[in-house]
């Protein structure tokens, strides 16, 4: 492993557990790395740090792997996939058959994500580190999960950030086009090579149970409807009826189908329409729930002002369709819209539709997302419970 | 009701839904206006606010009640107290016996907590504005709320700062010394004139039933115990072992009792200790989970970093207690230690103790504790649930 020393004062991230260098915190010329191998980072002063893989053509060019002096032994991927996965089974979902085996940087396997679908595992490679590691991945996944089939969806942006391809290929098995699964007491058909992330919205479990204590007999409006899984939870906790609206006539064609294996098909309609457009003839004060769980509008720092402006818009219109009384649900998913701003949004979105907000619930991921305190970087998800008056 | 004017710019806040007037805001002479009296506000340039009652003496001067140009009615505490106990039995605790009826600002009711345990009703008055008006609140909770017994208890020191007396009394009926209610499935004894508060901690029910999912067959340490509320909670859930800990014999006493009242008394140990020096007598790696719910700290703004040392060694110690693997729960009642500095205090404590925290779930009120969002003061509760490696 080369050396690798930061400028003076960085280390103090990484000591506090953070696992990420950045690239104008390293002193030494990074063209002498080669990109994906090992190196041991030091201090300036020369105080070991810890071990990782070096990308220098990545702003976030070192993640650490393991600790001073010790690079990770030849099966570390097989055992801390074990690790993280008998973390799920035994403390978080216990029974489950459907969740996130591995979250990055939380189960110590930065730059890979791997999700469970019954007898289909999904996984994610989003740094070069990881790509030269990714025959030891596809092991580990027969070993630990043993599953029928494997894909790998190497679809997401964030790689370009890493100068990697965008690809996603069936490893092993096949793949039905509507994979059957069940989740929390819902049965839903997949498309692990062709829906979003994954196949669906796992990070949003936890909320979506949530909701539940909230629906009884009452008309909700899902917005950004996806898959419909929102809408689905909230027919199962006893909605009396239930609108989902997307843009997307695939997500529309999904949700009607998770609805009909649910034979929630006369509870739940589902319609193709722009949402913002769609918000704009609705009837005000129509809603007794609306749920706003919009994808990311951020994905840079820079794009944050416009985006802000997005959120706010949207939740005010969601508001004014919300009865006085009403719950909303409102979501981000930016990691670069944090929960200070996102609390302004939704006090300003409060302000311009003439509603004040209790806030019920303060919500983030699913336990099997849990972010590391250390890295606030791990933590993307907010959804929050208000009531309007 | 006599107008008062605010200082140039100051309206942006009440504007969005805040309803403090500060004495720094106010640009009229304060002499001028009867303490406890009503007040009009209006913004430099004349916008009319809101109205509201006013204590010169107060730092929080002006409290607002209701819209521009209208005092409330004479029947608006029991109108506004009747909506805020049927939002909690129909929406937030539907067939509860004990909640927290109101809670001041969020309840549009600032100074004023209402606490129901069954038939018996125990209510806070913290405010000047408030005090005139009690006659009327206790005629609010004959009429909504129908109780056998009614115990003011205007103890709280935050009452000092509105020049207000330390005062409890029996209002109504007859409180025994040991009231028997029953709160989410276990029983307690509690003494509404002699509690810590209102008889007992509401504020933290939700999270109490939070905990369950993490303690079947488990070993509970339970620091700053009070009356045992999260240790019993823990043994309904299944845990093996609970041990409670809390300086106060008097605590330790209700506690032990309330074991006995549900049949815990061979998994639940209490014992009246020092928690600090408790702490420092436990072998290291012992327990399952620990929980940390110690009182107050932080009671004003200067006395933060020193609160700040403390918290970070309390929980550093709770750290070294835990097993690698288990779960700490840690919480802060403090509303000047906010959120942010919350997580630092962890992070450093993990750091002193050489572990790593997953944040599994960052939690806050109770539902019938709701903040105003508007209101960031009205948000005091951060209870984190995280899994150190």
């Amino acid at each position: 492993m080369k050396p690798l020393y930061l400028n003076p004062g960085r280390e103090k991230r990484v000591l506090q557990g953070h696992r990420w260098i950045f690239s104008n915190e390293i002193g030494d010329s990074l063209s002498q790395y080669e990109p994906g191998s090992w190196v041991e980072v030091f201090s300036h002063k020369g105080k070991a740090l810890g071990c990782g893989y070096i990308n220098p053509h990545s702003l976030i060019t070192v993640r650490l792997l393991s600790g001073p002096g010790r690079e990770p032994g030849a099966h570390f991927i097989t055992e801390r996939m074990a690790r993280a996965d008998e973390r799920r089974r035994t403390l978080l979902y216990p029974d489950a058959r459907c969740y996130r085996v591995v979250f990055g940087e939380s189960d110590e396997l930065p730059g890979l994500v791997v999700d469970r679908y019954e007898d289909v595992v999904v996984y994610q490679v989003n740094t070069l580190g990881m790509t030269s590691l990714e025959p030891q991945i596809i092991e580990a996944i027969h070993a630990v999960l043993q599953p029928k089939a494997i894909v790998s969806r190497h679809d997401s942006t964030v790689r370009l950030l890493e100068g990697l391809p965008l690809t996603k290929a069936v490893v092993h098995g096949k793949v039905p086009e509507n994979h059957r699964v069940e989740l929390d007491g819902i049965r839903y058909l997949l498309d692990p090579m062709g829906g979003q992330k994954t196949g669906m919205y796992l990070d949003q479990r936890d909320n979506r149970q949530a909701l539940k204590s909230y629906v009884e007999g009452k008309k909700i409006l899902d917005l950004f409807c996806y898959n419909g899984a929102w809408s689905l939870t909230a027919a199962s906790g006893g909605a009396a009826q239930v609108l989902g609206i997307d843009e997307s006539g695939m997500a529309i064609e999904q949700a009607t189908n998770n609805a009909l294996e649910n034979d929630f098909g006369s509870l739940c309609r589902f319609e193709s329409r722009e949402v913002f457009q769609a918000l704009k003839e609705f009837p005000k004060n129509t809603f007794d729930v609306v749920i706003v769980d919009p994808p990311a509008f951020v994905k840079s720092k820079s794009a944050l002002l416009e985006a802000k402006k997005g959120y706010t818009d949207l939740n005010r219109r969601a508001l004014l369709a919300l009865r006085r009384g009403g719950i909303l649900v409102s979501c981000s998913c930016s990691y670069h819209l944090d929960e200070v701003s996102f609390r302004d949004v939704l006090l300003k979105a409060a302000q311009a539709s003439g509603r004040e907000l209790s806030l019920l619930e303060a919500r983030g991921q699913a336990k099997d997302h849990s972010p590391l305190l250390a890295m606030p970087e791990t933590r993307y998800l907010k959804c929050y419970f208000l009531q309007s008056n």
